[in-house]
């Protein structure tokens, strides 16, 4: 029944949702957007867990908390969260802060809408295609589809999904226990997502063949040729090959010329994961490390990484003109996509993915792409590798620095050589000793919040750092802070 | 080569950073949050694609564009799209602007960082780990796992690949072609993300066994068993139920008890899509409708519906305390989730999804949740369910309404009789004339911009309205205004 009380509105007055607001958005401004992106300030603020659990309040209650609480709330939030548009931020394949991507995001989550048809997405519809045909012009590409996916391994997931579709479309509806046993191919340096993936999409992990590499991290062709013939001589059909532009630790480009040759010889899907390196293709002079991207059936492409868009904008690209993402996913919900509406149907996207609600990832892009132009954004790449190359000539400078190989990218691949064990190379237990040196190293800057640089052990490599040089706004100064620091950090070790 | 050029940053100093988002920000407050949620402006503003495309200038161009153009860029973009958290936005199963969730979103997007490691999400794996078991508590699990997913139906997805990974860990490695043909079972009246993902996921949409549904939309445990035995002697293996708590059209909720009770007698894991009704379970009021949740293998429950915390907030909860999330989809990726780490890696989230980069999805509720309380929200539930009690009730006092069932939920589906169809239910014609009012109507109400409501055909049932009442803002004046909306558009039919 109608209870009067419940039926009064509890939502606030505009007054005070102003009021709110704009005390957050105060709140936003000076601690995550300025002090956020101060080289003087903390990049990160290192508490334990069971420290950080207290400092935080995180505990969920009947009654609501004032508004002064929340504010409290909102600082705290931020104050202890890392600082990834901080320029001692080099840790992950994304960092930065763009203010007009910042600006799209905002108004993305104050419109909340979902991408799934234009009757309630009307401009991000219309949007979204004018930012795909953009990506996919730089691609090579003057027709095709895509959609937004969230986040690079999604858009695998989607190229491997569409590639067994168009070989066996039975498949959508008998599933895979009728088909031969598929295969596809990979680099051992790809994207740890195509494992995911096939595992999530009924191949298992077995199907991916592991293509071997060479010594900076490129797949080999004659293997890849190798690999086909092995796996068809076990039964397997092969069907697609995942190529890698900017692998995640080396940031090495396969050589696409002479995997699309193999691919067109065999039939095969050619999938380029461009997650990382796509934004590449926006400079005049680093995009040759693409040359022959043009010639793949389907490209993954984040904009949220070395563009500095925000998590998440990844872009799913197809050659395709056949409406195979439609055919493949959609389902014809009658109560979504209704086919007697006043417009155009074909302009809903919801039948081209598998998620039903579907965010905006094309606003931030859209808006930092209006601003910067295209002129800009090929700035910002060649900035990046111009930073890069200081980095790795101002480390040959410097004792204790020594590279992995010399980079073709923004991934800056080295080791810290402490005092104590320079000169040591060929001391029995060097290997074991170097490898504790970035653990130990990385603790000391969280801890001290004075930059954040990853680490890892690569194949028989020891642990080495990986810097990845890409927010917008770094500098030389940044560089050789970052050096300073390691040495700083490191001098009694 | 390092060139002096492109050393030079090229990112905005930080007074003009701060006066363009504060701009931007001005516009975002006037324009979506107050006109945007202001009954007395327009819920859209309809133009056709073509037209809407010349007034958002939307190409991409090589030059960047003045702040006075970014600016202008920003205003046309919220004044074309459709505003969700307007009072006369009945459309989807989203709507409303909650402040302190959107504060959330704003933080979230100005920290910009991905969910999948303690070291560059400090606050928000802990925060997630508070929130998941909060809504685990409310489902009545006292311990168990979760993660917050991209949307419902990649929650949904989740279960049923945990489902069958845990029947037969080998599929993760070895595929589905070695395992004997899968059943699962879901109602008609189940959202298709089922049936969208059992394509994805390579088990096919033959596998999707479709059990009856009562005249109310509730799946028929009966007709359960019966199917579960039927596909037994076709030789296919029962493994997963996926029940439905808040259908999508009629908002009906799956008898849990008597499914689980036909779960438990055969051994299948239960899964409940509670993506739009998992929200109910905060009312004491209500929550029975939900009686036997707890049963549940895995619960999917998405707050960006009905608690309206903003897209994306879609949580996939478990009973599961063995780690099944984690060796169902972990890869163990080494320059990602170094062992060696200086703090217990056990905290990183990354590798209990399929994704790499993951949104944080937990800030907007955990700060609405903090703000309102549990009773806050217990009473926006409540709130929501005595509106549409009103509305039902109101109906009935007045002529051309004729409503397709009384609901129990919130979604109010219902004919609009136009005059010239009223006592005309004999004629020949008259499902096929009824069929095409509600399409005239949505396309009148849609561009006259008064609001917006959602409608579709249903198994043999003409085209009906379907009212969402979710928004917290609403009021009795609101539904009122639906009301008499309805009947000043339709007068002429």
């Amino acid at each position: 029944m109608a209870d009067s009380e419940a039926l009064s509105s509890h939502a606030g007055d505009p007054v005070a949702v102003e009021a709110l607001l704009q005390a957050v958005f105060g709140i936003v401004v000076d601690e995550a957007i300025q002090k956020g992106t101060n080289a003087s300030e903390k990049v990160c603020e290192w508490k334990e867990p069971e420290e950080l659990k207290q400092l935080l309040d995180l505990e969920l209650r009947s009654q609501g908390e004032s508004q002064e609480k929340i504010l409290e709330h909102c600082r705290a939030v931020i104050h202890y969260s890392v600082k990834t548009g901080h320029p001692r931020f080099f840790n992950q394949l994304f960092s930065g802060l763009d203010p007009h991507a910042l600006a799209g995001r905002i108004i993305t989550e104050s419109l909340n809408t979902s991408q799934y048809t234009y009757e309630i997405a009307p401009v991000f519809v219309l949007m979204e295609e004018e930012v795909l045909s953009k990506l996919r012009a730089l691609v090579g590409w003057s027709s095709g589809d895509g959609i937004f996916c969230p986040g690079g391994s999604i858009s695998n997931m989607y190229a491997v999904n569409l590639a067994r579709y168009q070989r066996y479309p039975d498949c959508k509806q008998r599933g895979l226990r009728t088909l031969p046993p598929l295969a596809l191919f990979t680099s051992k340096e790809c994207h740890y997502s195509i494992q995911k993936g096939a595992a999530f999409l009924g191949l298992g992990t077995d199907s991916v063949r592991v293509v071997k590499a060479d010594e900076r991290g490129r797949m080999v062709p004659e293997d890849l040729e190798r690999q086909i013939s092995m796996a068809e001589a076990e039964g397997a059909v092969p069907f697609l090959v995942s190529a890698t532009s900017g692998t995640t630790v080396l940031g090495a480009f396969d050589p696409l010329e002479a995997i699309a040759d193999v691919c067109q010889r065999h039939g095969l899907w050619l999938h380029v994961d461009a997650a990382w390196g796509g934004s590449v293709l926006l400079s005049q002079t680093h995009r040759h490390l693409l040359d022959g991207i043009q010639r793949a059936d389907s490209v993954a492409w984040n904009p949220h990484k070395l563009l500095a868009a925000g998590l998440q904008c990844s872009a799913l690209l197809l050659q395709d003109t056949s409406n195979l993402l439609k055919r493949c996913h959609g389902s014809q919900a009658s109560y979504l996509f209704q086919q007697d509406k006043f417009y155009d149907v074909e302009l809903d996207t919801g039948d081209k993915v598998v998620q039903c609600g579907r965010r905006v990832d094309c606003l931030k892009l859209w808006l930092m792409w209006k601003a910067q132009g295209s002129q800009g954004l090929e700035r910002r790449i060649d900035q990046a590798f111009a930073l890069a190359r200081y980095l790795v000539e101002e480390m040959k400078k410097r004792e204790g620095f020594e590279l992995v190989m010399e980079p073709e990218f923004v991934n800056v691949c080295f080791w810290f050589v402490p005092p104590s064990l320079r000169g040591k190379q060929d001391s029995p237990d060097y290997h074991k000793r170097l490898s504790k040196v970035a653990p130990v190293l990385k603790e000391r800057m969280v801890k001290e919040g004075s930059m954040m640089i990853g680490y890892q052990p690569h194949g028989t490599r020891a642990n080495f750092f990986r810097v990845v040089v890409a927010n917008p706004a770094l500098t030389c100064a940044d560089i050789d802070f970052l050096l300073n620091e390691l040495e700083r950090l490191g001098q009694d070790l």
